[in-house]
């Protein structure tokens, strides 16, 4: 029975008592095939030698096994593997390497074309300084604050329901706060109960678009666009119809003439920061997207991520504080006021839309993180985020202002770009013929990585020469020398389309 | 122009400064029509001395509203509201009361029966009792050993990169730490790559039912069962096949009967303690189970949340972990482990199903909280998930074991039960022609809160006597109360009945 000690291995600093790894492995073996039924073991002593073990410990990985059926004692004669096992057909060792039989492709059939997307995260090399696609500087973000709360939170008894199932909604006291933070800060007068608390922006979109699309309907984006939502709309089976964005935002003619000639379930519009272009949609557009969608009955969805987050204007009411129809669905998060990873944001809609989205957060993944929705309800609350919100915009705004000085300095008369009035990126063009991928490969040669990869434009083989910086994960001297390297990627690939 | 310093209202202690407050106000009352293009407004004194605010912060209001050209400025005239804005229908104050004109009901249509869910989360009454459906004691979840861990990543500038974007699928530190967890208590030899980080495993059914189900596929589920995982099935747009459910767990004749019928795409079970009856699948049904799924090729989705929970005898290994073919699907949580309300589960398949659940988990809400996931990968590797599973299994048989002796001495004739040999609840029938509904509503109005409201049969209507009562969450007085409470209740029940 040389072959049992050579499948067993015993490791003593695992969670898991001795004895019933010595009796997993066995049955293991025996599953495999590796021992037939009705085959002899070694008894308990002689194992016990063999694999170092105390005896004890050998007779309870035996017993293990009688208990659950494994194998047969039989009296003055010893132990063997089970005769009445189901007769599972063996198969060599090679073709399924011990310790793992695991297959790596699916016997039924999976449809690897079912869930598209255009890019997924793909970590930047170590070291590497980073224009992502607009990201908060994590090295500010106030996870102090957020421990302190959770700390706060765990010594009180009373709270421990908060690691018990709630509300699928999101937490009543997030969403108090919530409704007080929005008609404080952006005349939008909503009651907790419009509120849903949800994993980012992204889930919003995701709950939006599941509950309120059909297969065909049509979703207008403008275009360049932010690529995540389309494909959130396209997944719930809409067909995507781009107009193009100006410096005052989405082209509302192009609207009015979709709304004209077709019938459009659903309009996506960015009005703060467009994503990418940067521009803010304009007072006049807002009322008269309004009166559209009054008219042809669509819904808006509202995504103001950038809301909070300006520098050198105020920004303007959205869209959803002069709604009384019931057109605008509003979607942010805070994923950008504390950090992109802690992925907390929210909807509000008129109360027939969140229930059915609130029934479905609950089959995707029951609720939220209490704990953090209660943190952030108090943070809210004692007024730290407000805080912490003015310190961010002066930091990011001095980001912006040294990104957009040293641009004009440094590559001049290579690239063109306008100076974004907040959020957290400039979006520019390169000149002279200079092609972007050519750059953004140069660049990365030196150790600078540029952009996120996201598709901005609806057709992927539109030919355009625009790039995405965002400047606020980066503090001064990093901003620096990523606009050296990027003056020196720039020098070479016009060498290289020269 | 009262009127005006009417719609003003300030509020000092806000995050927003005072003269944005004031502009945005008007900026509302222009936009409800209160305000009509034209209108003129009181001179800035004025405005500062009726709104008692200082003259300048009133200037910087209309400044404000100047700049984002809500304003007209004639020298010599005055400042007068825009004229050229677009001509708002004006609405009277009735009908849109001031602060909120935000409509309750869309304007475009919601389909209300889009989502279905049998029952949504609600709260017991503050200070009752609870025989839930089966939760852990929140009150000795690690929670400090969590914060602490935090306290930890925090404390290293390296670890904000944990505040950022990560990967979809989770983190590599805690799938590593998984692949080995796995390979040590259930014989299940998986690598990372094969295992996605969920919230919870109401996620993994989620991704798993959207990425293989189709309009009118088949789904075998077990008979009373665990209605939230049927949910999720026919959200996906698949037909519920119920099978009997006995005391070795489904009925596998029940199933080969269906698979020669008609195709099944997949099979839901749950091996360990199934939901409700708290029954274990034995080991010949799991190997003939394996046969069954490699011969009509469908899937098992294998929702093993209860391994980690056994009294009396050691679980039986995972289907997962006989499975050669890649016809099984496992998904369990750390929700029972750590507290139902930090939602962190996981899914392991072949890596081609894995790559789809990646990207649709990208959609829906792009990653998991890195730093919770991060935690737990620390608490995993440092044995502190171990010695607290050690701990809970003690205190949690011990609190089966009082349930099951108070239930005999004080309701012996009148109930039935098998005393579950794992997991956090007993499945008891009431005898006598006592009425379920009956003794729950006679122990609510006691201060006893029975069930959580779930479905358990396919069939709502059919007529059933059971109850399932999570012992779990209540120390021993607790229980001793409840079941007081329980038995009186049972005998208004009789009186009613008989």
């Amino acid at each position: 029975m040389e072959l049992l000690e050579s499948l067993v291995c015993v490791d003593k600093n695992l969670p898991v008592p001795v004895y019933l790894q010595v009796a997993n492995d066995v049955i293991c073996a025996i599953r495999k095939g590796i021992l037939k039924p009705g085959a002899a073991l070694p008894g308990s002593r002689v194992l016990a030698q063999s694999l170092n073990l105390h005896r004890k410990t050998v007779v309870s990985a035996y017993d293990e096994l009688y208990a659950q059926s494994w194998v047969d004692v039989l009296p003055r004669k010893g132990i063997f593997v089970a005769k009445n096992l189901p007769n599972v057909s063996p198969r060599a060792l090679v073709a399924t390497p011990p310790r793992t039989g695991f297959s790596q492709e699916t016997l039924y059939e999976v449809d690897d074309t079912r869930v598209i997307c255009q890019d997924m995260f793909v970590a930047p090399p170590e070291g590497n300084l980073v224009f992502n696609n607009g990201s908060p500087d994590t090295r500010i973000a106030p996870l102090e604050l957020m421990i302190r709360e959770y700390r706060r939170l765990a010594s009180h008894k009373f709270n421990t329901k908060y690691l018990a199932y709630g509300p699928e909604q999101g937490s009543e006291n997030l969403r108090t706060e919530l409704a007080k933070f929005f008609s404080e800060t952006r005349g939008l007068h909503v009651s907790p109960d419009n509120i849903i608390i949800t994993k980012g922006v992204q889930m919003a979109l995701y709950l939006i678009a599941q509950v309120l699309l059909n297969k065909g309907d049509t979703v207008i984006v403008g275009d360049p666009g932010y690529s995540m939502a389309n494909e959130v709309f396209t997944q719930a089976g809409a067909v995507i119809a781009p107009v193009p964005v100006d410096e005052f935002g989405i082209n509302l003619n192009a609207v009015e003439v979709l709304c004209k000639k077709q019938t459009i379930r659903m309009l996506f519009v960015i009005p703060h920061h467009h994503q990418p272009t940067t521009v803010t949609l304009c007072s006049e557009r807002r009322m008269r997207l309004l009166e559209l969608a009054k008219t042809y009955k669509f819904a808006i969805v509202e995504d103001d991520y950038d809301y909070d987050f300006h520098y050198s204007s105020s920004p303007i009411l959205p869209l959803a504080s002069a709604d009384d129809y019931g057109s605008v669905i509003y979607v942010g998060s805070f994923c950008k006021t504390i950090a992109s990873g802690l992925r907390i944001g929210f909807m509000i809609a008129p109360q027939n839309l969140i229930k059915q989205a609130t029934r479905l957060r609950r089959l995707i993944d029951r609720q939220g993180e209490q704990l953090l929705e209660e943190a952030m309800a108090n943070l809210l609350k004692n007024g730290d985020i407000g805080r912490h919100l003015k310190k961010a915009n002066k930091l990011y705004q001095e980001r912006r202002d040294v990104l957009c000085r040293l641009l004009q300095e440094k590559l001049g008369g290579q690239v063109a770009f306008t100076i974004p009035n907040g959020g957290f990126a400039v979006w520019m063009e390169y000149k002279n013929g200079v092609d972007r991928l050519v750059v953004t490969q140069k660049a990365a040669e030196m150790g600078l990585t540029i952009g996120s990869g996201c598709e901005h434009y609806h057709d992927p083989l539109v030919r355009h020469n625009f790039v995405r910086l965002g400047f606020a994960s980066m503090n001064v001297e990093e901003l620096e020398e990523a606009v050296d390297i990027l003056a020196r990627a720039v020098k070479k690939a016009e060498v290289v389309s020269g």
